[in-house]
């Protein structure tokens, strides 16, 4: 079977490549969707898959305690969905990758055109090749692949291509919430073909700090924000580090913070000689596979309240949640789908794969948490180049990718005898 | 004498009132101040004094070691000078104010339209009566009492009205390179009656912090700048502790920091779950009364070189002095002019008058260190009130300066027996 899926991959290369190449060049950030969607569903239908296209909508997906989005509207934003039925007695598999990939930030920074597809030595460059086209492309090879080996399979194999991961996966609680769940799913974001059967949830906060103003060349009549917003720093470090030393689990044997507090801005005062009198800080709070979102955010107000300082304790700093936020997810090291892709994995390199937890957030979390969906995260893409000028990824990763996601269904969805 | 000048202020207080109204009408924030000096300097014309107006300009000014503004170029921000002759031989005195006034902030906080002038229980208000028209308005009434009551002076008294003083001194310097020097200068920014022999100098100064970047969800790869920052800041706080344990000037002995060093803005990092890789921080550093300012640079640098961590070293914080500065200033506590106005100041209050040491910079600094003119700080105004909303004056307060500037005249600069 590895041999039949790898000699026609091998055949149709430069046919998935190429297709490759049309999803990246179509430059699909936040509201610009439509066009990379409009290939992918094209793409499904012609593969004979039963193609579903919707835009997200309506109450029960806005006001769903999950959501988490900085739009409620998504007219010329729709999620696609093809499902390749098995002939039943099977278990079902989600295959799910995101099509939004995120701004191009500093076009200086970058080579070439930020959505050129470029391919050299190897590599295909462009914003979302690694997170996470390649991924998608991997998987509709992959059912490709068992199509024109003629392979039928008994469970359903449901392929998505969501939007909205990038700012909190409310495309994928779409999905969710219109009825496609399954046995378990397969997510191919860039892990760098590592398997993460766990993935780390994270919350955006803003915790806003008060002084008083006075003039500078007075500053003792006033108190200083950026002196106190220090003492909240302090905190938030202290937090983080007992939060991980509480951390047990051995996929995390590897990772110097596996659930970091990151304060990723600050910003306060108004001018170099007055005492500045606000100050506010914003970050990521990473959430630990098995935690649970609202315990991790109660654990930050707790430290807050608990800064020993006269001054915080009259004016406590404002702490809110705003922006993204990413469930956390876990499967069982010994689930039947973590075994398959393993064995896929061993077929395909003739070594043992690196098992890890994911230092980042998944659509994974949603899937299982609101879907009941397991998830398992296993991808082609550069991890370090995810969100960064310059992105590529190597196209033989995606080859090998698309292989072993092939074997893996064989194996979960089992192949139904003719 | 006394009694002769305060019965002609008494009499003509409103007429002072509605002048000084006037001049606060017309709103001389910076590259506005024409329509405010044009008002001065007519008056000064109306009675009698040489007028002198000009626009500073010119390499000898821009490029002058003492120089510093936002801007170079003048054309339409006027000084204006007027000398009222003594007959000779007697001491000549600088009074020096400055026109310009530092922006309205937030107009919400303000009651009132801020440049209205409007006049209740005894108070006017509007921005810049504090800070310092109300000061230059007593200096010429005090001019103008001494001329009404007929008496003649053998030195002479130069009134000054500069711009540029809320940034940086470049008016005052302006007159100075113009050839304007005197035996002594006062100086009536808004000390609240309070006589400052001694000002303090300050400058801004920018340090730039340097940070690794990566994804918040890996922090452990980055280097935080928020993190470098605090190490920075701690730096500053323990520099500015050792400056003030050195301060022994009996004159600071009621001040919690005589020369405090303010951190009045931060700003870094560009996403919630990236870490930082640049902050930046800009503040203020008083300088002492007798410091030299090059000195007290060199004290910052070596500070921040001297902080104690890896990445530090390694990547040196970059520190900038920009914007404003204040020379500092000092007379001697027993300097003539200091006597003069201390029983000027008995003889119209019947009490000792408070002598401190000011915490912010005005233009005597440039007066004493360029133009070799040795200046005193006093005047009407509310310390607490400047650059503040709802901005006031106790009009009482402007006429008792007036009468203690007008007394102090006739001593230092000695009447002329007719």
């Amino acid at each position: 079977m590895k041999d039949r899926i790898e000699k026609w991959m091998r055949e149709n290369r430069q046919q998935m490549i190429n297709f490759l190449q049309q999803v990246v060049q179509a430059p699909s950030t936040q509201g610009n969707e439509a066009g990379a969607q409009k290939l992918i569903a094209d793409k499904l239908r012609e593969m004979g898959l039963e193609v579903d296209v919707w835009e997200p909508t309506g109450d029960e997906l806005v006001k769903h305690p999950y959501f988490c989005s900085p739009r409620t509207e998504f007219t010329g934003s729709p999620n696609v969905v093809g499902v390749w039925k098995g002939i039943g007695n099977g278990k079902s598999l989600i295959l799910n990758g995101h099509i939004d990939v995120v701004p191009v930030g500093d076009v200086k920074q970058w080579e070439d055109n930020p959505f050129s597809g470029k391919i050299e030595n190897g590599k295909m460059y462009g914003r979302g090749v690694t997170d996470m086209k390649g991924g998608s492309i991997a998987m509709l090879f992959a059912i490709e692949a068992l199509q024109a080996l003629d392979i039928r399979l008994k469970g359903d194999v449901i392929f998505q291509s969501v939007v909205e991961e990038e700012s909190g996966g409310c495309g994928t609680l779409s999905a969710v919430l219109r009825g496609y769940k399954a046995d378990a799913a397969l997510i191919p974001e860039p892990t760098e073909m590592k398997i993460f059967p766990k993935q780390q949830g994270s919350m955006w906060f803003r915790i806003r700090v008060k002084g008083r103003s006075a003039h500078g060349g007075t500053r003792y009549e006033g108190v200083s924000a950026i002196e106190k917003a220090m003492l909240v720093v302090d905190a938030v470090r202290r937090l983080e580090q007992e939060r991980n030393n509480k951390i047990t689990d051995p996929l995390y044997e590897q990772i110097p913070i596996p659930i970091p507090i990151n304060i990723g801005m600050i910003q306060g005062g108004e001018w170099p000689s007055s005492v500045p009198d606000a100050v506010e800080l914003q970050g990521r709070m990473g959430v630990a596979p098995e935690e649970d979102m609202q315990e991790a955010k109660k654990m930050m107000e707790e430290a807050l309240s608990l800064i020993n300082d006269d001054w915080l304790k009259e004016h406590p700093p404002q702490l809110e949640w705003f922006g993204a936020q990413w469930v956390p997810g876990t499967v069982d090291r010994d689930h039947a789908l973590m075994n398959h892709l393993i064995c896929a994995y061993r077929e395909v390199f003739e070594k043992e794969p690196i098992i890890e937890a994911s230092p980042w957030g998944t659509d994974g979390g949603l899937l299982a948490k609101v879907g009941d969906t397991p998830s398992v995260v296993f991808g082609p893409g550069v991890t370090s180049m995810a969100h960064y000028p310059n992105e590529y990824i190597e196209l033989d990763r995606v080859l090998e990718c698309a292989q072993i996601i092939a074997l893996t269904m064989t194996q979960w969805c089992e192949i139904a005898l003719s």
